[in-house]
């Protein structure tokens, strides 16, 4: 391979015995050439093996093929599914991605977009994050831009979301329709890393399915956590002290749902026939919890597809059209009839 | 920002009241510069807000300041984990990374890389991977090059490792003090995508500690996964319909042990007190199982800052000398003494 990065135009110009400049004219596409030559060029590139300088390719053709991609904390099993969509749909094209990571802080999340900026790449898709909405829109003045799991005022056409207030309305209606009549939600502070809209919204579904079954939603029966696994834990022993009951908890995480389960089973309480429980997200070993726990899986990998094709359209001027994504529901034997 | 990157040095050499020539200089850091000139140079820098041209600056320097990563699947905690310590020790230096996904499977593995060299990194860190070794020795000739969580013979001095068998074996010594003698033990096939030498590595350390203790390692008491949680509850299955009395199980991974777990609930065998299970990995809900699992902490994020900064070292010419990193037993709930 040291051999391949050192083919030169030359070296095809020599093989396909055609001038360097029938080479250049080739390989950057965008002037006419005879046939013939053409196919000379061609193959002698086949025969030679040779690989582009993708940077010398960019500073001539103003495009780098690179695309910026822009998540928070690897390890977070939704965002990497969404990371895995993308890099399917980029492996037939040409373009390659380039990953940074805003580790939900604003001030390293700025670094790592303009440490993708710096690169020149063609376009970019952020996943979530919290850059402020007015620069998010001067980002997308200066670059096609793409936003995943995220919904940016006066850019909707650009951003990609999950329908995360019907996942969660349906959701609570499931555990409703169980006979349950109390209950709790385990959500997130909307102001923890600011406005976190995702769990805002699964905390608006839980309300809004409460309240068509004739439910007042109780304050008492709402805990506050911070999607880690040990607020989970916490938020159990809060509404237990609280000396409300309840016979179900709708989780606005998976994190925090297994937080709770290990809560209940501290207490001695039983999953399902104490308490029932539903998490959010299909995080990778919900399947295998004892019980195995009934969640809401979003499209993650549906999602970043979608991200990294629309991202193409837009680089290259062309139309793109996308539905809000919708989540469903997994039922598996975390939540019993209440009797 | 479509400002800031519009600044050119000559921008930079009027605000300065130097040549031009000055200012190339000081940017590329290769030839003596007057201090009084340095000084202006940095200061209209600072004023003009001016950030480098990346590509432009790869090809006068020839180097890209830009780092390679190969990782094997996003949402492999343990490799994310390495990512993170990666992102960690680049984070104050001028390189920067761009991710490639191997997905464990060889032809895209190539690709991947290939993707990156042709984007002229200063160097590669393969994490894992099943690139044939004498590919590996080749890249490494062409590129600085380290490998982390995986042994290349003949690059030993650039492979950062865990002592995974040292690991197992620390694992299987703590069940045997726990008073067990009938120890099963979950592996995955060592031909399954190639050699997987850390889990054979995993499956000799338990056969060092039974032989140590006197205890002829049963073949009848070892199951084969796949590293899934689905394969962890098929070895269960397989455990029990040979009739062959066991009272620990310690499986290659966390997935699999999750598995198991859900597995002995399946057949109605309690952990601990009928069956203890250790993992391996710490993966990131095994301390929110019920019980918590006990397992093995393998140094990841370390493992990942190590290879940063080897890579760092290794690109500048530097020399670089590094341990094998160790893993610790984190003890919880899922193993009990046997009377």
């Amino acid at each position: 391979m040291a051999k391949e990065t050192k083919v030169t135009i030359q070296d095809i110009a020599r093989e396909a015995q055609v001038s360097p400049s029938t080479v250049s004219r080739v390989l950057s596409g965008n002037a006419p050439v005879v046939a013939a030559k053409r196919e000379a060029v061609l193959t002698a590139i086949e025969a030679l093996d040779y690989r582009p300088n993708v940077f010398a390719q960019s500073l001539a053709s103003g495009q780098s093929l690179t695309i910026g991609v822009l998540t928070q904390r690897f390890g977070n099993p939704f965002y990497d599914g969404i990371l895995s969509g993308i890099l399917q749909a980029l492996e037939p094209t040409p373009y390659s991605p380039i990953f940074g990571d805003g580790r939900w802080q604003t001030a390293v999340e700025k670094r790592a977009l303009q440490t993708l900026l710096d690169r020149q790449v063609d376009g970019l898709i952020v996943v979530g994050g919290l850059s402020p909405e007015a620069e998010m829109l001067a980002y997308a003045q200066q670059v096609p831009l793409i936003v995943a799991a995220r919904e940016i005022p006066g850019m909707s056409s650009q951003c990609l979301t999950i329908d995360n207030k019907k996942a969660a309305y349906e959701a609570t209606r499931y555990l409703l329709e169980m006979g349950h009549q109390h209950i709790a939600h385990v959500t997130a502070s909307i102001y923890y890393h600011g406005p976190i809209t995702d769990v805002y919204q699964r905390y608006q579904g839980y309300v809004q399915a409460l309240t068509e079954a004739g439910i007042q939603p109780d304050p008492q029966l709402l805990a506050e956590g911070d999607l880690s696994q040990q607020s989970g834990l916490m938020a159990v022993e809060k509404l237990v002290g609280r000396e409300r009951p309840f016979t179900a908890i709708f989780a606005a995480n998976d994190q925090m749902a297994v937080g709770v389960r290990l809560g209940l089973y501290r207490r001695g309480l039983r999953v399902p026939e104490d308490v029932s429980l539903i998490g959010f997200d299909d995080d990778h070993n919900t399947a295998y919890l004892t019980p195995p726990l009934t969640t809401v899986r979003q499209p993650a990998i549906e999602l970043g597809q979608a991200a990294a094709e629309a991202l193409i359209d837009l680089i290259n001027g062309r139309q793109h059209t996308f539905d809000t994504f919708q989540a469903s529901l997994i039922i598996r034997e975390s939540v019993a009839r209440r009797r």
